[in-house]
């Protein structure tokens, strides 16, 4: 069984975001880099059990820009932590589900990652990730 | 420092939501019970490292059905898991935090639950929880 690897929040602005679930959930940094894959840069605090995942933005043709143009900022996505992303792909495709990374593609923490499609998931934007811990 | 007691999803049917998440990811159900407080219906299922929660409106002017109106279904709210509610909730609103329940209220699992405000929480609605595990 597959554990929630972390959740997706889209923001404006990283550094303004993350500052209160620093200092008033006591959250500290694990990650702070660019994944020029999504045009995104992100950063990822520890909450005691996952990840908390802030992505902006570095690109206006970024799908994270459309989304904040649209909803504003929000939950984005939840990610699921797998043992073999490739197997998991095809085994969500043969099982009707709509695949937006056929292939998996580099993600933040040296992960490959892919994303499933919402239509399939009750509206939820679902990541599917391998990575070491 | 507070862990993610789970994550809200906001559904049109319970049962057709909560399938794929049990056949293809494996999670069984913890619960399912209404609570007309909030006037829902919810099911939480079990990841290994949380609960993951599928909230269907028991009423036209529950405020999960103006969610659905508007957005569709999708992720809702995070929960984080805290000892004492009502010293949280004085916290928050000491800092500046817009609640949306000044008093806690009954929630699933015998628990006692609270809203904030989106506004300061990056666009994220956030409940806080207190129950025995």
């Amino acid at each position: 069984m597959y554990p929630v690897d972390h959740i997706g929040i889209a923001v404006a602005d990283l550094d303004s975001a993350v500052k209160p679930y620093q200092s008033e959930f006591g959250y500290s940094l694990d990650l702070r880099e660019e994944v020029p894959s999504q045009k995104v840069e992100v950063a990822f605090l520890k909450a005691p059990n996952m990840l908390i995942e802030f992505i902006a933005a570095t690109s206006p043709d970024s799908a994270v820009s459309k989304f904040l143009e649209k909803r504003g900022p929000g939950l984005h996505h939840i990610c699921y932590r797998v043992t073999d992303i490739r197997a998991e792909l095809g085994r969500f495709a043969s099982l009707g589900y709509t695949l937006i990374d056929k292939e998996p593609r580099p993600g933040a923490h040296g992960s490959l990652i892919a994303f499933i499609h919402p239509r399939e998931m009750q509206g939820v934007l679902t990541e599917l990730c391998q990575r070491e811990l």
